[in-house]
């Protein structure tokens, strides 16, 4: 799927940015469930997939920029593999592919970073977020456990954030397969969902897509309580009258993740609370859609939805008073508390790993700490290649309201009592992905209906 | 589904088979697939639930044998939590269901292990195999990473495999359960297997039935490869005259599971040679299982079902000359590389987590070095109470056969060429799960068919 040259250009990028030092890349290693012989589905790192490309377990790169040396450390299969887990492509093959022409065994890893060390040579490494990880730096490097993620190379992380930020044309092929794949799931959803089935009747049909079309990994939301907003919980049956929240996407086999969210009835038709409150969320992620284009700041467009979505509660009584003030203050976020999107590559929350504030922020752009905006994963000016997720919501969420209500909070700007009548239609969001264009943004992966009449037509 | 005593009573006959000491339980975390919050299905520690049964993350449990303490280090979830994930069950209230009734918060665990290790008090800890555990381990207890497998208790994890190696009957009934549902998968294998699927479509249904209707966690071999033991490629296409080799298992509600293996053409019909080999492993099977009583050692079963298989294979001129000498010498385990089967409960490998030994053998019985009983997860004698798995297969390896024969390893015990005329046969296992009771042995779950007629008629 990518030309054979790719991972080479993409580390001699990386190598012209750096200049000088160690970078130590690792690769992850299995994550056990409940005993090492039984993984969970083995998923390499992102940046190792994006500069080595080399999808197996139990591997590290050492790229040398002084001494201009890429080495792989790595091991054949032997014949006991061969036997459990049957024959691979050689990882010499592998690696040739990529671009890499030295391989040493991976056991000779410490030796070889221990000789680097004595020569006082900088080993620059990314904070790792894989517990293994943590650990065979702790051990390679002799770097106490609590001081890894500090000591992790800035200059590494800003580099690969730079590069891995701009997706290639390669890359947004990648990215319309995996949101295509996402949209079949959601399609999906939309058929099949109805009164007496469980939340997890439909994660499972989500997931049996995900599984039979690509490598498994999915992620997904499938509540009728679209208010909690990392609700992971599938045990509820779908009652006539409820919105139905799907927040799910997946990954194609190169990797790159799609990522959408539809929230449609259970039954045939949205109610007409459901209906007031749909419109408001879709007219927010359309405003938004219309104003994506390079130089415009990430979060002057998540302004844009808060107002956008102010005035349409305004609309329907649930606030009032000035709205310009009521968003500056950050009243809204009592019913849009998370951000209005974020990156999306190799993965769903693009380099979260690697830290938010690298990702979406820069040194001109901090991370304001107001309730709501402080969810909010990027903020920085667009450019063209970014690829991005928009998704507006707006949650009445029982326990935040009570709160609020019992401490009297912006109630110049909030009707609680109106607020509270709609507690039943929980929680609405729109999600969509984009890429950055020279002029504007298009769409990802084929378009799933999200107009009320094109679902409620498919809802039959 | 446990009675509200059980886990208390578990405590009390782990306490009163070690008599002293601070035992450390700790729980697992999230596992991170390519950055924090995105992480795999939450796995609760096995030894964890047994004991304690909360099935949640950021836990640790004290019990202090000497001061007749038990206390569950643990934090109640704040209003953020409650957004983003929804309102769970209190802590204190899943505590006091289990009888414990000091809930200490999680920050404050490693002052307190500060002040039992100041008091030269010994802390018992079991080998963790989670990395985010060791980690744990390396911090609370300031013990080198490299030195913590072998500084975990002998005493703690004999006492925990004694106990957990004896079902209770509230335990069956969950392994019923378990099994129950392992049977569905296969039944819906064999509904919708047929030429023109990837093994992959039906891997995403298996797995989409154990997510509809448990917690998830399943593992399944789906291969038209079943000479590959543990073959998690999924990509080949069924072809019309192959096998298929589903080994496919999943949790209950409580976690228990179950482990199936069943091998059906992708056809209407087994081949002439596939039905040949079928019938020996479907001998091997029930032989075995006419066996399975307390008092018999399961190394003699596996032996059993090594001397059913050669003599089978000889009657197919495959084998030949001495059965007796050549299953002592161990020519069989060219197609038999691997044991007989495992201890079963609430991991699929039960306990493999603290080391196979202990769980399978004992003092007086140690694991031989032999190709194929290397692989006897389980050969010591039977007890009432054990949940175990029957697993012979037959398996055509061209590697292992094309390595054997250049070797002239056993050529008085092996037709090579008549041997090399089934390995299109490839690979065919037949497994099932049961309890070991007072006279004998029951299945466990619902039968599943395993007579060739009977799954030919399955097959329409």
């Amino acid at each position: 799927m990518f030309s054979p040259k790719t991972h080479i250009e993409r580390r001699d990028q990386l190598k012209k940015e750096l200049k000088t030092g160690v970078i130590l890349l690792l690769g992850n290693d299995p994550s056990p469930v409940n005993y090492p012989a039984n993984a969970y589905p083995f998923r390499q790192d992102s940046t190792f997939l994006y500069y080595i490309g080399i999808d197996q377990p139990e591997l590290a790169v050492i790229l040398d920029l002084d001494q201009d040396r890429e080495i792989l450390f790595g091991n054949e299969a032997g014949l006991d593999d061969i036997i459990w887990t049957g024959s691979k492509p050689l990882l010499q093959d592998q690696a040739r592919v990529v671009g890499l022409h030295e391989i040493i065994p991976l056991d000779r890893l410490p030796e070889y970073l221990s000789d680097l060390s004595a020569l006082k040579r900088p080993i620059l490494y990314l904070p790792p977020y894989r517990p293994e990880n943590t650990l065979k730096i702790h051990k390679l490097l002799n770097i106490p456990a609590p001081m890894i993620p500090q000591a992790a190379s800035v200059a590494l992380i800003q580099a690969v954030v730079k590069q891995r930020n701009i997706k290639s044309d390669e890359e947004l092929a990648e990215l319309d397969k995996a949101v295509t794949l996402t949209g079949r799931m959601h399609l999906e959803a939309m058929r099949i969902a109805k009164p007496g089935l469980r939340e997890s009747d439909i994660a499972a049909a989500l997931h049996h897509i995900a599984l039979a079309n690509g490598p498994g990994f999915s992620f997904m939301i499938t509540t009728t309580h679209g208010e909690i907003l990392h609700n992971t919980d599938y045990s509820h049956v779908l009652q006539e009258g409820e919105l139905l929240l799907v927040d799910a996407g997946t990954e194609c086999y190169s990797h790159y993740s799609g990522d959408i969210t539809r929230t449609f009835p259970v039954g045939r038709k949205y109610l007409p609370k459901q209906k007031e409150i749909y419109e408001i969320v879709l007219n927010a992620h359309q405003t938004v859609v219309a104003g994506l284009k390079p130089g415009v700041r990430y979060l002057d467009l998540h302004l844009l939805a808060a107002h956008t979505i102010a005035e349409g509660l305004k609309a329907l009584n649930i606030m009032q008073g000035n709205i310009e003030e009521a968003v500056r203050q950050g009243a809204h976020a009592l019913f849009f508390p998370h951000g209005l999107g974020h990156m999306l590559g190799l993965d769903v929350h693009d380099m979260e790993d690697l830290g938010e504030d690298f990702v979406g922020y820069n040194d001109e752009l901090r991370r304001n700490t107001q309730f709501g905006l402080k969810s909010l994963r990027l903020a920085r000016e667009l450019e063209p290649g970014f690829a991005i997720t928009v998704e507006p919501g707006i949650y009445f969420i029982p326990e935040l309201i009570k709160k609020w209500k019992a401490e009297k909070l912006f109630k110049n700007f909030i009707n609680y009592e109106k607020a509270e009548a709609y507690l039943d239609v929980r929680g609405i969001r729109i999600e969509d992905n984009y890429a950055v264009t020279p002029t504007g943004s298009r769409l990802l992966g084929k378009p799933v209906p999200k107009q009320i009449a094109e679902i409620e037509a498919l809802r039959g």
